[in-house]
């Protein structure tokens, strides 16, 4: 198919299109906090109907879900899951740029959201922009499904996808990322770790105490969770947790193979993020990625206690808290992580350590040899100049379970994401000529998902 | 002796003293915050001054101390030691009055400072004045030593005192507190603990990463610090670190007679502070108040990494930090135990744990027979109805070692302290009926010291 008119009119309206991109990235929709989570809701809604879809605002428990349909021409329906929330900004003072001010500089846009994932829900917008402008119709019927919560981990997104799984029914979904390599070459990840977030509290006292009358008589809460903490994994990073490997599947041939044909990631790591040496000094591919990916973690993501301050303070802390996260995947399930868990910690005699589970998603992988996988992945050939490489898993996390297991869909990525991203970090940002490129690449999905 | 006139005076010009106080509670003389600490040392040397002492504001590094001498009628010299600055007052919404505006309600003076330590400095000044007007001059020689630095760990006194040691020369030392138990009791304790306050930092990364990228690769700066943190102390409250216990002194037969004779604090213990259990269960006199003041501590006094706010972020973070505090009892030293932390932290593979000192005092203890100190206990009698009740050593950290060390000299508590008193905390206050009851305490002191 020719796609010249498509492409003339994504590069021409590219400023058009970071406008509006800009418009939404200034709604500061932090899930976290729970802020401006409708209003961003309603933003979305009102774009979606500025295209000609039929919308909807549902209730999903928590932040609303965006919902909106319109029919084409051919009778198959594409999906496109995404998000309107985004990451809390801070630290702010590493920010160049005000996270809420989208602001273009050096061929990139910075802001929090431009990437994860406000740009990618404008730029499939633009995508149908595209097609719309060139044919006056859709190639086939489209759905989306935007919720307001995949930064706290999709907290109510799989019971709205099994309540509503008649009304979303599709035949296939394209995710809410996508990213390249750093040799710019595309990517497609065959599915996606789980999580089980938790928060671990101790609190002893009812107020802090001078060390020197409390030090050696009264409880510590910062110690009770540091000896609660210590238990749950060893320097080796084994997880301690009777029972949290029982249901691990290990990588298959194909898995070793692919990833063997990814580049190895190591000097990049090493100059991003000023890592000395990778755990269990792994330090080659296949094994760096299939590590990286394909195996369950325990990760301290916060402490909390007591004087934080500079300087001396001689107190003994009433409470400490922990942010922990678990990845998980295939066949672990965040419920079973939290059961252990809560065994564990009584076992190990941390009854005063309370677990509160802040959110968790079941791990999910795609068949490599679907059809509309490959048709992603071969589409990505006009546009990148290489067809998307296949990667085993996402090291992250996504509601991918619940579209997989409730809606029976195959699922494929694309977008614009890219090692420099930054995202869920200061200063996140997208690079206009992959914002292009992707926007190019899902208007080839739509159309040939269609016809094919 | 006879001191109705004393105790007369003291009575009739109780206004006129709490006015000076509360001139000097006046002064936000915060060091923590360097805030104010030159003005309040002039106002320090003006009131000593004004009973015709000889001062000099002299430099030690840090907050200047002020040093004043008078000549008295026998030739024996006693030493006060005080100290003019003051805690921060935070937090201030939990104040019922204005904590720099001293005021006076219901037989109580609230204000921060009304007792730690310028109603301390306030009422030496008041006895002495009520000797004066008796008298027309001193009993003996009396000078005194006001730093502006004990909230922060004194830090610059002792290598002041032993700059100083011939100027300061003296016979004996009064204290900057003392106080009274529960039942109005007046304490002398026969020591103070010690301390070593470290901050424990851990740097691995450049910047914080998605736990979903670097979980299962890159290492984590909060799981280094809990496991370094979790081979400093067990769960039974054994320090681990080698070499700890070597030069502990256990409680002597006489410590443990002082302690049983003292009340158990474990029922007001349990509702000041909500504590359930003390550590290792003890439960009973005087097993308690000697774990209380005579082990050797290991406190966590707060925990800082990644994200803390509500809710879930899922980020692993670049770094992580402890703040920890060593109490220690005799022989134990601060550089002995930093030494031994550093050696332990590489012994166990920890060393990307850096350590930063941010503060000691060696413990110091006086001999219970000292002449000195059985004048300070008797002479409470005649006020309080009983003789001071002695307690082996203090919880608390001072620099009582320098004067001890360098000085050789007994050092004595004397003062209107009392467990409602909010030190370090909020509506910090003083009883009247203590702060008189110490003034003729005081007065006592000086003049049968003077004719002892």
């Amino acid at each position: 198919m020719n796609y010249k008119n498509v492409d003339d009119y994504i590069q021409s309206n590219l400023d058009n299109s970071l406008a509006e991109l800009a418009k939404l990235c200034a709604v500061p929709s932090i899930a976290a906090q729970n802020l401006n989570l409708d209003e961003c809701a309603e933003m979305v809604a009102q774009m979606l109907q500025a295209r000609g879809f039929q919308t909807e605002i549902m209730p999903s428990g928590g932040a609303p879900v965006v919902y909106a349909e319109r029919k084409g021409k051919a009778d198959k329906t594409l999906l496109f899951y995404n998000h309107y929330d985004v990451q809390p900004p801070e630290p702010l003072d590493l920010w160049e740029s005000p996270p809420f001010e989208a602001t273009r500089r050096d061929g990139k846009v910075y802001a929090r959201g431009v990437s994860d994932d406000k740009g990618h829900f404008v730029s499939r917008l633009f995508a149908l922009d595209a097609l719309l402008a060139e044919d006056g119709e859709l190639p086939c019927n489209v759905k989306f499904v935007v919720e307001g919560e995949e930064e706290i981990s999709s907290v109510h997104l799989p019971a709205f996808i099994e309540k509503h799984a008649e009304k979303l029914a599709a035949d296939a979904c394209v995710w809410e990322f996508g990213y390249t390599d750093p040799d710019d070459k595309p990517i497609q990840i065959l599915g996606m770790r789980g999580i089980c977030y938790v928060q671990l509290d101790v609190e002893l006292l009812s107020q802090d105490v001078h060390s020197g009358v409390g030090g050696s008589i009264f409880p510590n809460a910062a110690w009770r969770l540091v000896w609660a903490l210590s238990t749950l994994k060893d320097k080796d990073e084994r997880i301690l947790i009777p029972g949290h490997y029982d249901n691990v599947v290990p990588p298959t041939e194909f898995d070793r193979q692919i990833a063997a044909a990814r580049p190895y990631m190591g000097e990049e790591y090493r100059q991003r993020y000023g890592v000395k040496e990778f755990l269990r000094g792994t330090n080659s591919q296949p094994e760096l990625l299939l590590q990286e990916v394909m195996e369950p973690t325990c990760t301290i993501c916060g402490l909390t206690s007591g004087y934080q301050g500079e300087g001396s303070k001689t107190v003994l802390p009433a409470k400490a808290s922990a942010k922990v996260d678990f990845r998980l995947v295939p066949n672990q399930t965040p419920e079973e992580v939290l059961k252990n868990l809560r065994a564990h910690l009584d076992a190990q005699g941390f009854d005063d350590v309370k677990v509160t589970f802040l959110g968790g998603e079941a791990p999910g992988r795609c068949d490599p040899n679907d059809p509309f996988i490959q048709l992603v992945v071969n589409t990505a050939e006009e546009v990148y100049g290489w067809p998307q490489q296949m990667v085993p898993m996402s090291g992250g996390s996504g509601p991918n379970h619940a579209f997989l297991h409730h809606l029976k869909l195959p699922i494929a990525v694309a977008g614009m994401g890219y090692p420099g991203g930054q995202v869920h970090a200061p200063n996140e940002n997208i690079r206009e000529d992959l914002y292009v490129k992707a926007t190019r690449h899902v208007a080839r999905v739509v159309r040939e998902f269609a016809e094919g």
